[in-house]
Formats: structure tokens, C-alpha cells, sequence
């Protein structure tokens, strides 16, 4: 197994990068590809006492940053000579090279570069970015949280079926709970896309369990929810912002006096948890399904134990030979379609 | 001033609104109407000990309860001889005899019998139901939260400048700042929606201060953030949950072990910001921008302080002539519209 981490993703990299690579070649006895500026790796690499044999570095010069965008991001992904870390590190799963590939960088990025040099499985429309949120007793695989703003019936299923696949084989869950994001959980509540992916999920064979709304997703009522890029994207974004919010004014007002410091203080142990839910580090890395390749991407504030139980995750999905599965999935539902056609 | 309070609204009304009436009759020197139940509001006041001078009942024998929905509600809300508290509570509004209309009961009855019964205002093609945000340093007001599932970029033109109204009159914020919630700050980003809605917001003369995510709603950088019903309530279902799953942990994980019950209780006044915040007698009620009359909905948490506040916001906007000022808001935008399709 051969998994590359691209060295330059997460916002102190690639410190971070260089500390996972050899922890996580040394926990999983596996081969990793660090991809990144050579020289600069090597003597880090070296610095750390890093054992070789184990971590190969492969020259990138040229990164995507997080400013970069439109034109020339497009551009950095597509090149045929891009010499970005992602570019070079995907053409190296691509080549069969490698078997995943790894990041904590820049998401629009990662997508544009996955989507250009793998291109996607063959029967799916759209790719889906997905992300894993932290819900009530564990976490919930949400898709598509933003590669897709405006989405058509098809391609919420086939999120849903990819979805459904990722969390059985690679999460363990059995016939996960499939649920569609709606502005109310009785059926027929929704806009135009979710009353016409309604039926399409209620006659797909997936164990769907409806219209979910905050209560249920949060709750813990569900183990995959599709919506539209636009939508996830909201969600995504507006749950960080009020966990954000929540903890901030806590952390303010913790501290806000000698008497609430001290609570504060013996109260410790009761703010890990919420800590751990928040801890990119839990979450790993979550995949890009319907990419023709293995790609996960982390948070950019992912620390190299993040960055390690990412890699963790793609183990797990090469493991799980995640992306057969998926193809087969895809497949199934497709020839059932025609044969619906046909009947 | 004549307010209207829907006797049977609350998740433990009657008494709750009966308190309520009291209260608001004498702090704010209003003549109060509770419409309900007669005979059950007149002992339930006796026995509060209600100064009946100020606090007037109207009979209402049926309600809309949070069961009734579909065509039994539509019916309930249309229907001449309608006879729930918020059919004749609104018919008040309709006739004259009543200056505002407060509820805090089923948020959809409310709008079906607001549309059926009062209509909307003139140039307005859809109301909007309004929710205030607790974000840092304040509130922000949220339209549409789930009148609308699909909207046109006029829909969202008109809620930001009816939002706006509101904001500067009835909540005297100076020039508020609109912001349009999309998946990414940029200009640009967004689905087609977002897009075509972008240019009317830049030109419209309001003080658009652009797209807007979860960071900047949550972090007070906006006074008044438009969407569609959909993602509005979305956004809305999702960040009460995020806010229910944080503190459900924390209470929890508070009361595990005698040292951080401990700390819990020297913690306590911290918490008190976060359950503020929380709190459905903080944010009093929303409008229903967009119709013709003054209707406010609030939380079915709503305590007898909560509903109080309600009345207070509404007292506000009919002092603040609020419809008249978003008529005129409208026209003006109407007229400005049709200068530009002369020239």
C-alpha cells in the first residue's frame, strides 16, 4: 500500500506533514509519499530522525495556496507540466503509483486538480465534496458540501449511494441511515430538487429514512444526508460559525472573573469532550466520492495527529477497496434503472 | 394602541398569554385583546387578579394547532366563518379595530391566515417570515426562514429591503447592512439564485455589504441577511440544533463527577450569556414582512416575560409606522424600477 501526503496542505505545512508522514509510515507499516518542495522535506525529514525507507519524497516545487483561484487555479489543476504538490501527487495515484492520495490544503483545489487528472467513476455526473460532522453519539457523512451548488435529482442519489457505500465499508456502519435535507421531515415538505429526489431515494433500495432536518442531523438520526452543494455548504459553515460562537462567549465569560475561573478550572474535564468533537484531529479526513481515485482531504487546521488519522482513513478505504465498491454500486443502479426503462 | 395576543399559541398556553396580557396592559398602558376561549380566559384572568379595563377578551372557540397542517389548515385559515384566535385575532387587525397581531403559536397557520386574510402588501409578490439570529454582539434579522422554498432574485430584492425597513425603524439600527447568504464570500459565488440576486442587491441603494456565510451572520457583521425559505430554514433548524447538541453535552459532562458539578456551580453566572442568548423572551417575536397588517410570531418556548417582550416589539413597530414605511419603501423601489425601464 502506498499512500501519498501532500506536504503542503495544512496551514503550518509542512511541519505538520513531516511529523505524520514518519509516524504514520512507523503505526501503519505502510509506504508514504511525501510530495512537496524535495530539499526543504528531506532536511526536515532528516531533522526528525525520519526513517526512510519507509517515507519517499517526491519533488513538487509549486503549491495551490488558498488564494488561489479562478482562472488560475484552473489552470495549476489541469496543466499537463503543473508541478503543484496536489497535481503531482494525484498523477501518482492516477499512474497507479500510489493507491490514495492525502490532503489538509486547499479544497476548491484539491477538487478542481482531482476532477481534471482522474476525471470521475464512469456513470457518475457530479463528484461530491463530503464532510464528516459531528453529531449526537458520533458522526454523520454530509454530501455535498459545497463541489456542487446547484444539483439535479440524479445527482443527489448517486451521492446517497456513494455515501451509503463509504459509510459501510470504510465506517463500519451497517445498512447505514440515509436521510435528505429538508426544510421539514414529513415527506412532500421541501423545494422542487427535494421533492424529486424524495422518490428517487424511497425506491432506491438504500435504507432512506426521509427528510431530515438540524434536529435529526445533529441528533445522531442519521449516518448519511445529501443535499445540494449550496445547501451543505450553508450547513457546513453556519454549524462551525455557532459552535464557534457558542464556545468563544463560554471562553469570555469563563474568564471573567476569579470565581468562574476557578470552575472553570475544577469544570475542565467537562469541556473535553465538546473540545473533542471540534478536534479535526477526530475527524480525519473526509473523501471525495465519485473522483476515479481515492482522494481525502482534511481540515487546514489539521496537526500532524490529524494528519495521521487521515491517512488512517485512506488505509482504511484501500483496505476496504472503497472505490470498487463504489463503482459497482454505481453500476448496479444504473443497469436497474434500465431495466425500469425497459419494463 | 390596540394589540392583539393570541391567547392560544404557546406550547403551554392559555396561561402563559394570560399572564402576559396583564403585564404588558400595565407596563405599556395599551389596551391588550386575548383571543380565546372566552369563558376559560375571563376565569383564568379573574384569578390572576387582571385589570379588565385594559385587558380585553375575544371570543375565539377553535385554534390551529401544531397538528393541523395541509388542506384542514388552509381551510382553517381561509375560511370566512373561521372561528380560531388567529382568524379572528387577524380579522381584528383586518378591520381596523386592532393595530397589531402577536402569536406564538403554529408558525405556517400564522402565515396561511395572515395571507388569506390580510394579503400582501402592494408591489410585494411574497411575504417573508422573519427570524432574529443571536450573533455576537447582538441580533440579525433572517428572511425568508421558511415561507418560500423557491425564490426569485425579486423575492430576495424585496426582502432585504423590507428587512432593512424593519431593522432601521422598529430596531433602530442606522443603516443596516444587508448581506446575501451564499457559499463563499466572493462576488460570484453562490447558485444561480445568489447570482442573479447579487446585482439587484448592489444596485438597489441598500447598504449591501455582499455575500455572506455562517462567519460573518454568526460574528455580527450583518443586520440583515436574506435567503430563500429553504436555506433560511435550513440555517435556522441546523444552528438551534448545533446549539442544543453543545449544551446538552455540556450539561452532561457538567454533572459526571462531583468536581465538575462543583466547578459547574462556581462556573454558573458564565452559562448565563450562552442561555441569553438562547432565550426565546430575549428575541420577543419576528414579522411577517411582506404582509398587510402588523403580525408577529414568536417561539412556542415563549414564556409569559417572552410574550411580553413580543408585545413590546410590536408596540414598537406600530409606533414606528412600520407598514407605512415599507409601502413606501416599496413603491419608491417600484417607481425607481420603472424609471429604469423608460431610460
Amino acid at each position: 500500500m502506498r499512500i501519498v501526503l501532500d506536504a503542503m496542505g495544512s496551514d503550518t505545512c509542512p511541519d505538520p506533514e513531516v511529523e505524520a508522514s514518519i509516524e504514520a509510515a512507523r503505526l501503519f507499516g505502510e509506504e508514504i509519499i511525501l510530495v512537496g518542495p524535495e530539499n526543504q522535506l528531506k532536511s526536515l525529514l532528516k531533522a526528525q530522525g525520519g526513517d526512510n525507507s519507509l517515507v519517499r519524497v517526491v519533488n513538487a516545487p509549486d503549491i495551490i495556496s488558498m488564494e488561489d483561484k479562478g482562472l488560475k487555479l484552473a489552470l495549476k489543476a489541469k496543466r499537463k507540466g503543473s508541478q503543484t504538490s496536489m497535481a503531482i501527487g494525484m498523477d501518482l495515484v492516477k499512474n497507479g503509483e500510489a493507491d490514495a492520495f492525502v490532503t489538509a490544503g486547499n479544497t476548491g483545489g484539491a477538487l478542481a486538480t482531482a476532477f481534471y487528472r482522474l476525471g470521475t467513476i464512469s456513470g457518475v455526473e457530479r463528484p461530491a465534496l463530503t464532510g464528516l460532522f459531528p453529531v449526537k453519539g458520533g458522526q454523520c457523512v454530509v454530501a455535498d458540501i459545497g463541489a456542487n451548488p446547484e444539483c439535479k435529482p440524479i445527482n443527489l442519489l448517486q451521492f446517497a449511494i456513494m455515501g451509503s457505500v463509504y459509510a459501510e465499508k470504510v465506517r463500519g456502519v451497517h445498512q447505514p441511515r440515509v436521510g435528505l435535507v429538508s426544510n421539514g421531515e414529513e415527506a412532500g415538505k421541501g423545494n422542487q430538487l427535494v421533492k424529486e429526489t424524495y422518490p428517487l431515494l424511497a425506491t432506491s433500495g438504500l435504507n432512506f429514512i426521509g427528510n431530515v432536518e438540524g434536529k435529526e442531523l445533529f441528533g445522531g438520526e442519521a449516518d448519511v444526508v445529501v443535499t445540494d452543494g449550496f445547501t451543505g455548504n450553508v450547513l457546513l459553515k453556519s454549524s462551525e460559525a455557532v459552535a464557534k460562537l457558542i464556545t468563544d462567549i463560554l471562553k469570555q465569560e469563563l474568564s471573567s472573573s476569579l470565581r468562574t475561573k476557578v470552575g472553570a478550572l475544577l469544570a475542565k474535564p467537562a469541556f473535553a469532550e465538546i473540545r473533542r468533537m471540534m478536534d479535526p484531529g477526530e475527524i480525519g479526513a473526509a473523501p471525495m466520492l465519485g473522483i476515479n481515485g481515492l482522494i481525502f482531504v482534511g481540515h487546514g487546521r489539521s496537526d500532524a495527529r490529524a494528519l495521521v488519522s487521515a491517512v488512517r482513513t485512506a488505509r482504511q478505504a484501500i483496505e476496504a477497496d472503497l472505490l470498487m465498491a463504489i463503482q459497482s454500486a454505481i453500476q448496479e443502479r444504473l443497469s436497474q434503472t434500465r431495466i425500469q426503462e425497459v419494463t
